[in-house]
């Protein structure tokens, strides 16, 4: 079969399987996560072999060291898998809810109905247990997905699509609500992306290159995450030893995350007061400092930032710093060299903390708080497919809710429209 | 100037306007609106004189009877510009609407607040009274806006932009907040859709064609209504009557609006006792009609509808008529030949309303109602810039709202992420 007929097969199966789950029940849905989860338990020790031919090729090919271990299905992994298909089963249902029901002059009710977006494509890099993240999500929202893994995860993600297969047929559920693309053809993305009839939208997870190579491409509309390039601003109000802890935190959490804190902000004011302490505190942590010509001043630790720096998403453990006459100079900084991903203020001033909220345009504005909050499990939603960057449709982390659209619905009893 | 170097001024310049925007008062943006009224009020005679001179190279280009009508602005039209930009004064303003705030585990408090999009991009085609409904509606929201009319209406929009920008400045707000197209050269389209930096959406309005080609080429998100190829279904348990009245109204109130039916499904038990007196109807408004084979048996009325008539959207006093054996074939037939917009079921039966309202995957689903009510105003949006027929981020009128977008917001006293 070519790629062309294989992809339209797929899409096919895909379109006809998202309109059974769009009427599938709660229960039925959630009973085929809870059988998945059993299937994969059955099928671990098959998991880890198919898994070690990917490890195998992975080192022939010579990828690094962090890719390969990204790679990886070791028992906790999949203890992992299990358990999220778990958590999913346990998030409340979105699809169906009714809201916003009014009567109109015109005597119809009018609301909205809660109604998933049809067919999701994920396509994503190395990790496999993405499969079961993303299918999982995708599933409980009532969508069918098509995933594209990485083709260094072949075989590990096929054998994972097959205990996903079990799982729903053994719930009469379509096995088709799932699909795990079986080639590892280049060309097959290039079709995905541009199958409007068959894809209602595309879910990019990996690097920045591979995200914008979609969005480029792309068909269909994408939801996206590029770069977050976060940013912590202390204010001359702040409390300081609050701020002191948020900017440690936000910075050396986690360095590879993308809600990191990568641009430090502070006020001239207060400056002299918290730099040389955090610069004590991050250069034991190892922490590469660069920063504008003013910070420096404050600490022989800092290199200099180049313009390059502040648009930069180091994920890594360097920080930019720079020292702001105010806090509208902080926000015009963040909205111009930021990524409206998440960023934070600290202060105590209740006027500023209220216009940095309002005018940083952001996924997520932190008053207070560290950036590393920004994440679907600490927002509550559960798992989630991936945090957006865009503003159309989702800002900031999507779980099930940003998996689902809204329909209208009218009901009259025999009312027609005059003019 | 290049019209790359102009695109990327207009662009800059609408940037920044909408961060000024995006803090703008609810007071002060309807104080704009108001003052654009009025100025529109006092340009009225210049307004009619620069409109006769896209009227008189219409003429001369040979444009048809029905496009000179769109294009014509008369005093009743700057009326109803006038009247649209005081009824958007009076809408409420969605920006700023913080919802869902909750405590989480953590301590934080998270919720959502409504901002602007930022800057919308607009193509619309002959009637330039979309550039006052266009502009308003994305004022109010707090989003600034680049306009690109039809160069047929250029006179025309280039008078309306000046009143716009005088209604701007007599309160304070940036000029640039709404920026009309000074060219009439067709790449500051695709300049204009490809700008991801400076343009967060386009809005295209127009015919199918104009649409399809800026969907192909944007690579900002695209807010689109494609057709709308209407159904209405008639139960074997509808009430005939009111079956008869919703048919009669779908089709014939208006032909070339798109949420008019254009195929109607009756269920084969009462076709005999509803068809040849809605025949009678449509005959008498001089509806052609086009039919399945068993439709035929009951009119000689009916024409041989082809496989293209059921995907086919006519605007135009013609109808298909189908023969279905039950609900199930009704809601495939919708799902695989309508275009998603409204479609209706007129039933008396609990379960099969249900079923539709569920299962029928459209923006609108009526319930015993006209497809006509799928309206912004009858919806009560006030104005709507568009209908959607996509999935992502707004299905069907789209005003206000759906202009908007949410930000979380995070709420500490210092909190940090201990994991």
């Amino acid at each position: 079969m070519s790629l062309e007929s294989y992809m339209n097969q797929i899409g096919q199966q895909a379109r006809a399987a998202s309109r059974l789950l769009a009427k599938a029940s709660t229960k039925q849905k959630n009973m085929a996560l809870f059988a998945m989860a059993d299937a994969l338990e059955v099928a671990r020790p098959r998991l880890i072999l198919e898994n070690a031919k990917d490890l195998e090729s992975g080192e022939e090919k010579g990828l690094d060291a962090a890719l390969i271990d990204r790679l990886r299905l070791d028992d906790a992994r999949i203890d992992g898998m299990i358990e999220g298909l778990r958590q999913v089963a346990a998030l409340p249902d979105p699809v169906g809810e009714i809201t916003d029901m009014v009567f109109r002059p015109s005597g119809i009710q009018l609301g909205k109905m809660r109604v998933p977006l049809g067919v999701v494509g994920i396509i994503y890099e190395s990790r496999p247990n993405v499969t079961i993240d993303a299918a999982s999500l995708c599933l409980k929202s009532g969508n069918a997905t098509i995933l594209r893994g990485g083709s260094e995860a072949f075989h590990s993600n096929q054998a994972i699509a097959e205990a996903v297969s079990e799982g729903l047929k053994a719930v009469g559920l379509p096995e088709f609500a799932v699909q795990v693309l079986n080639t590892t053809d280049r060309d097959a993305v290039g079709k995905l992306i541009t199958m409007p009839e068959f894809v209602d939208v595309i879910v990019p997870r990996g690097g920045k290159g591979l995200i914008e190579r979609i969005s480029k491409d792309a068909r269909v509309p994408v939801i996206k995450h590029l770069d977050g390039n976060c940013h912590v601003y202390i204010d001359d109000e702040a409390d300081l030893e609050k701020a002191f802890n948020i900017a440690l935190n936000a910075k050396t959490r986690r360095y590879g995350v993308c809600n990191a804190m990568e641009s430090l902000l502070i006020h001239q004011s207060v400056v002299g007061d918290i730099l040389p302490r955090l610069v004590a505190a991050y250069t034991e942590k190892g922490v590469e400092l660069v920063g504008c010509e003013a910070s420096q001043a404050f600490s022989s630790a800092i290199g200099r930032a180049t313009e390059e720096d502040w648009f930069t998403e180091y994920l890594a453990p360097k920080l930019s710093v720079k020292v702001v006459s105010d806090i509208d100079e902080a926000i015009a900084h963040i909205n111009q060299y930021g990524s409206h991903h998440s960023d934070a203020i600290v202060s105590c001033n209740y006027s500023k903390t209220r216009a940095f909220m309002t005018e940083v345009d952001s996924s997520s504005v932190m008053v207070n708080a560290s950036t590393a909050f920004a994440d679907g499990f600490e927002y509550g939603l559960g798992a989630e497919i991936g945090i957006s960057t865009d503003k159309i449709h989702a800002r900031g982390p999507v779980g099930l809710i940003g998996l689902t659209s809204q329909k209208y619905i009218v009901l009259g009893d025999g009312h027609t429209r005059d003019n």
